[in-house]
C-alpha cells in the first residue's frame, strides 16, 4: 500500500424495505426481507469479505408527510416506513463476523441517557468492542407527538439537551467504573471491588443521574462516535464530539468546505482535526463496461417512484412540491445536479418543459453520490473525491438490496485493493483501534477522554 | 403422550454474572462470560437439545442497597449489577435455534410505549413469533433517580400507569395497520395500502399518543404477555394482561392460592382461566445417586456467599438484616423453609444459636424452590407440585450456570420425557401457537385482542 491514507469504507442502510424510492418493485430488489434475521447476517458476511470498516445503520422517528400534505405517498412507497429498531440488527450479525464494525442511530431526544448508555456498553460487550453511536437529535414533529411531546423541541435547544446528554453518557462509560473494578478474586471471594465503582453525581440544566454506570467497562466504553448534523450547531456539535461524520453535500466544494469547518471548529476544542474521519455518501452503479452500468442504471430508472421521491424531497425540505409545483421543484433539483446532466439536456432542447418525474428522475438516487460506470472509473472518482475534498472514505449506499454492496464487493473493492486505496486486511483491535491506529477507549484529545465526575 | 397437560418449561436468567449469591467462584460456574455472544447462543442451542418452552430473562434496574444500608456486598458478589440489557441477547439466540421461545423483561415505567412497541415488533420479527414481553413495573428507589424522576412512583399509581401503557401498545400492535396492509402490488407500484394503516389517537390520563406504529404487523403482533406481580394490583393487572406467569410462592399451599386467585380474577375479566400459564421457580440439583446430588448440592454451598444472599434479601424485603439481627432474619428465612430442614436441625439442637452464615445458607438457592436429587425424583416432585396446585409447568433457575441447565437437559428432561411430562417435539407456528394450540395473535378473549382505537 501506498503512504497515503486508506480510504475507509461504510455501507448505509436501514432497518425497513427501501431507502431507494420505489426500487422495492425491481426484480433484484430482496430489502423487503429486512424481517428476516438471515438477510442481515448474509449482508454481514457479505460486508467483511469486502473489507469494509462498518454498517452505519440510519434511523428516522416519525413518517415523511409534508408532500400532498399527508403521509399517503410516503406509506405507499415504504419511505422511512416501517422502520424497525436498528439496534438489534447487530448482535446477530456480530455473531458471524469478526471484524466489521456497527454503527447505529439512537436519538439523545428520545432516549434516557442512562438506560442508551447500557445499550451501548451491551452492544460493545456483544461485539468485543465493534459498536458505533451514530448520535441523533430527531427532526420530524410527528415524532415529538408520538413520544408524547407537545411539540417538536426547537433545533438549538435540542442541541444544547445533547450536549449535556453527552457529558452524562461520558461520565456513565469513562468515569463510574475504573479499569480494574472488576477483580474476580475468588480467594477473598469479591468480584467487584466497591471502591472502584463511582456515582457520577451528575446535576444538570437538562439531567440529573446521581448513580453508578449498570454495566462493567465494555471495550471500548465509550462506542465510536458517529454524527451527520449539517447546520451551525449541527457543526459545533460534530466537531466537540464526532469521530465519524457522515455527510452528504451536493458538491466537490460544499464538501471540502465542509470537511475544513469542522475540521477547524474541531482544533477550537483542542482536538487533533485528523481525528475526525469524513465518509460522504457514494451510491455506485457499477459493471464491467460502461454499457453495462449505463443499462442498469436505466433499469433501477424505469422502476424509480415519483411520489416516493416527492416525499423524500418533502422530509428534507419542508416544501410540499405537489403545491409547490415544477418550478419550485426544478430549482430545487438543479442544486444536486453537479453531474450536470440537466444543463445538458437544456441545452439540447432549451424549450423543453419538465415533468415531475423526470424532475425526480434526476435526484432518484442520489444524483451527487451517483457514481456509474466500470470499476476502474469508480475507483478513480472516489480517489480523485478523496483528494479533491480531504474527506476519508465513503458510505456506500443501495438502490438494489443487497444487489449494489454485493457489486461493490465483487467489482470495486478488488479494484481499489489493486491499487492500494483500501484495506486488504483488517487491523487489529477494536473499531476505534481500527480506525485510528489508536484505543481501544476515546482518544485523549476528546472531551469524553477528560470528563470528570465530582469526588 | 397422556391426556394431561405438558409441563412447559422455561429456564430463567439475567443478562449478569450471577443469579445465585457467590457462585460466580465456583469452579464449575461460566456465568462471568456473560458478556460473550457463544455463551447465550451455547446455552440457546441446549435448551432447544431439550425442548425448553422459552428462556425467560429477568432484569431489574437499580442496585440492591438496602443490606448494611450501601450497595458495596450487591457490589462485591455482582449481585444484580453489573446488569446489561437483555433485549440485545435475543437475536444471536434466535439465529442458531428454530423453536425456543424467548421473555424478556422491559418496564412501562421507564421505557416509552411508543418506542417500545417498536422494540418488540422488531424482535417479533426477527425470530418469526418467538418473543415474549415481561411486564415490569419497576420497584427500586435508586432506577428511578437515575431515570431523573424526583422520586419513586407510588406502586398503585405505577399499576394504573402501566393499564394504559398496555392500551396503548394493543392499540399499535393490534389496530394500527391491518392484516393486509401491505400488499407488495409490483403492477400498481403500490406497497402498503395507505388506507389500512391508522392512527391510533390514543389521549388518556398518562399517555398521548396520536400516530401509527412504526413497525409493519409481526408474526404475533403483541408479544407473549409475562408478569409476575404479587400483590393485590399486581394480580389484578396479570389476570387482565398476563398469559404466562412467573411465580415464586414459597409452599404448595400458597402458589395453590395464587393461582386460584389469578385464574378467578381472569374469569371476571371475561377470559377463559387456562389462557394463563403459570411457572413457579425450580432450581434444580441433579445427579445419576441421590448421594452425588447431594454433595454437588455441598459443593455450592460451601462458595455461597452470605453477604450477597443478605444484599438480595435486602432488596426483596426492605429489611436491612444487619442491622435488624439473626432474630429477625430466623424469622424470614423461616417463611422460605418448606422442606422442614431449619425445623428438623431445631430438633437436634434445640438450644442453637444460629449464625448469619447457616441461616442464609437456607436460603441460597431458595429454599422452596430447590430439588435435589435424582432425575426420577425430580421428575416425580414436579409431577406432583403440578398436580397439587394447578401450575402449568417451570422456571428453571440455575446455580452454575450454564451446568444447572445442561444437567437438567442431559439428565431430567429425558426422565421427563419417558412420562409423557414434557414435550418431545415442538409444536406449529408461533410462540403463542406453541403454547395454547391457537395463536398467533392475542386469543379472542384477551383485552388485547378487543381494543379499539377511534375511527
Amino acid at each position: 500500500m501506498s503512504k497515503r491514507k486508506r480510504i475507509f469504507l461504510n455501507a448505509i442502510t436501514i432497518n425497513g424495505v427501501a431507502p431507494a424510492p420505489g426500487m422495492w418493485a425491481h426484480p433484484d430488489d430482496r430489502g423487503s426481507q429486512y424481517t428476516s434475521l438471515s438477510y442481515w447476517t448474509e449482508l454481514a458476511k457479505t460486508l467483511e469479505r469486502g473489507h469494509f470498516d462498518a454498517l452505519f445503520l440510519a434511523d428516522m422517528l416519525g413518517v415523511p408527510d409534508v408532500y400532498q400534505g399527508k403521509r399517503d405517498a410516503a406509506i405507499r412507497q415504504a419511505i422511512q416506513i416501517p422502520l424497525n429498531d436498528p439496534g438489534y440488527l447487530i448482535p446477530a450479525m456480530a455473531a458471524v463476523t469478526k471484524n466489521l464494525g456497527f454503527a447505529v442511530t439512537y436519538s439523545t431526544t428520545y432516549e434516557n441517557p442512562y438506560a442508551l448508555a447500557r445499550k451501548f456498553s451491551t452492544l460493545d460487550h456483544l461485539t468485543k468492542g465493534r459498536v458505533g453511536w451514530n448520535i441523533v437529535t430527531s427532526a420530524l414533529e410527528s415524532a415529538a407527538l408520538n413520544f408524547g411531546l407537545d411539540e417538536q423541541i426547537d433545533k438549538v435547544e435540542r442541541y444544547n439537551r445533547a450536549d449535556e446528554y453527552m457529558e452524562v453518557v461520558y461520565k456513565l462509560w469513562q468515569r463510574s467504573w475504573e479499569e480494574d473494578a472488576v477483580v474476580q478474586d475468588r480467594e477473598n471471594g469479591i468480584y467487584i471491588d466497591p471502591s472502584k465503582v463511582h456515582d457520577i453525581r451528575h446535576e444538570g440544566k437538562h439531567f440529573r443521574v446521581p448513580g453508578i454506570h449498570s454495566s462493567e467497562p465494555s471495550p471500548q466504553r465509550t462506542p465510536v462516535l458517529f454524527q451527520a448534523g449539517n447546520s451551525e450547531r449541527g457543526r459545533e456539535f460534530a466537531a466537540k464530539h464526532a469521530e465519524s461524520i457522515y455527510i452528504n453535500t451536493p458538491t466537490i466544494e460544499a464538501t471540502r468546505a465542509l470537511v475544513k469547518d469542522i475540521r477547524e471548529r474541531a482544533e477550537r476544542y483542542g482536538r487533533d482535526p485528523s481525528h475526525i474521519l469524513f465518509y460522504p455518501k457514494l451510491t455506485p452503479i457499477v459493471a464491467n463496461t460502461e454499457t453495462e452500468a449505463q443499462s442498469k442504471y436505466e433499469s433501477y430508472l424505469r422502476y424509480s417512484s415519483t411520489e416516493g421521491v416527492l416525499a423524500l424531497f418533502g422530509a428534507w425540505s419542508g416544501i410540499d412540491f405537489a403545491k409547490a409545483g415544477p418550478d419550485k421543484l426544478k430549482e430545487f433539483v438543479k442544486k444536486f445536479d453537479t453531474r450536470g446532466v440537466m444543463a445538458e439536456a437544456e441545452a439540447q432542447d432549451p424549450g423543453h418543459k419538465w415533468t415531475e418525474t423526470e424532475l425526480a428522475n434526476f435526484c432518484a438516487f442520489g444524483t451527487s453520490s451517483l457514481s456509474i460506470g466500470t470499476p476502474q472509473q469508480i475507483a478513480e472518482q472516489m480517489e480523485q473525491f478523496v483528494d479533491a475534498t480531504g474527506v476519508d472514505g465513503f458510505s456506500v449506499g443501495q438502490i438494489v438490496q443487497p444487489g449494489t454492496i454485493s457489486d461493490f464487493v465483487d467489482l470495486v473493492v478488488p479494484e481499489l485493493q489493486r491499487r492500494g486505496l483500501v484495506q486488504s486486511e483488517y487491523g487489529e483491535g477494536t473499531y476505534r483501534d481500527k480506525l485510528f491506529g489508536q484505543g481501544p477507549h476515546l482518544l485523549s484529545d476528546h472531551p469524553g477522554a477528560n470528563i470528570q465526575i465530582p469526588e
